[in-house]
């Protein structure tokens, strides 16, 4: 898989089949993210990986509780706003949370990924997104979630039997799977948009070029 | 580039040459940075990118700052031992990013990443490490620092003119610029050490075979 098609076409893919990953498969991916790297090569990661059906099926409830209250609280407001406004784009967002919230244990790898002594996110974010990335390369589907970690994390850790009192956080629960949908480049704002030269407002003297995928 | 390349080889490279970086692969690698997911497709970040050496000069004294206390405070006791016990990659580290703070002037490219509403970082650090990802492939250097968003903030924002009261936080300032030394895979703990199977502690049943690179 070349660099850019991997960057460009990792979207959100939630809706996966319940086929398994092979182990191969799953030693790529984990081995990727750990060539990220972390403030001072401190590498103070910890990744499970579940597979075992038991586990997934005693997380899944806890995972639609917390996706509960997320929907009524963080997105609330956006939601009901989409909804009035028929934003076609944050609906589809919207169903296949709901989607993955009710699949939870068809998924058949859940990534938890937990880190220490990383205050911002920014060590143990890249490894994350590496392993996307790498099970991109390998037709692999993959989604990132933080609910867990905002709420019911102390649940999630009871189930995977993390020692939460050594400090450890959950900084990311990944879904992985086979795609039910097709790889494609996602809608953004143009990057023009989003960028400034040299000060806050100064815009930038460059247009982006983005390749083309098919 | 092929994609195992870059997430195998894309280490902090913090010596950089000064040779300016073309527009064209700035635009390459901010548009890339876009294509990353953030939560709820969000896209609540605002990238600045620093090449003026006007604005480099007023940053550098206050990245140096930020540096020296970052020494006295986070990494005194780690650097100290890392001395005491000759851990020559730890020093290594070190001494580049001595470099790096003190030729912080002399980079061509500073990439300062500020986000809002992304209090767990997971929407902004996939994002910048696609940046540094794209940026590999192009042959181009990075380093993500994090010091300036944990001190001396408000003052680097002054300079660049953020308007911190809308609710901007800056995540990462990331050094840009064509390598002085080589490309290569970075040492890391073995994936079996930091990845559990289902529970905590729990073995995984695979060995991981990296690709290995000339």
């Amino acid at each position: 898989m070349e660099l850019d098609r991997a960057l460009y076409t990792t979207r959100a893919m939630r809706r996966v089949r319940p086929d398994p990953i092979p182990d191969a498969e799953v030693a790529g991916i984990l081995d990727a993210a750990v060539r990220a790297p972390s403030g001072g090569n401190s590498q103070n990661w910890r990744f499970l990986t579940v597979t075992d059906v038991n586990v997934r099926s005693r997380l899944a409830p806890v995972y639609r509780e917390a996706f509960a209250i997320l929907q009524e609280t963080v997105y609330k407001d956006a939601w009901a706003r989409a909804q009035d406004i028929g934003d076609r784009s944050a609906l589809a967002v919207q169903r296949s949370s709901a989607w993955l919230a009710e699949n939870f244990e068809q998924v058949p790898l859940w990534l938890f990924a937990y880190s220490r002594n990383d205050p911002s996110g920014a060590s143990i974010y890249p490894a994350v997104w590496s392993a996307m990335l790498a099970a991109r390369g390998k037709g692999i589907g993959s989604c990132l979630t933080t609910i867990l970690g905002f709420f019911r994390s102390e649940e999630t850790a009871a189930i995977l039997e993390v020692p939460l009192d050594k400090g450890w956080t959950l900084n990311a629960s990944v879904s992985f799977g086979y795609p039910l949908g097709n790889w494609g480049v996602a809608p953004r704002k143009p990057v023009e948009e989003v960028t400034f030269a040299d000060r806050w407002g100064n815009p930038v003297s460059w247009r982006s070029h983005p390749p083309s995928f098919d």
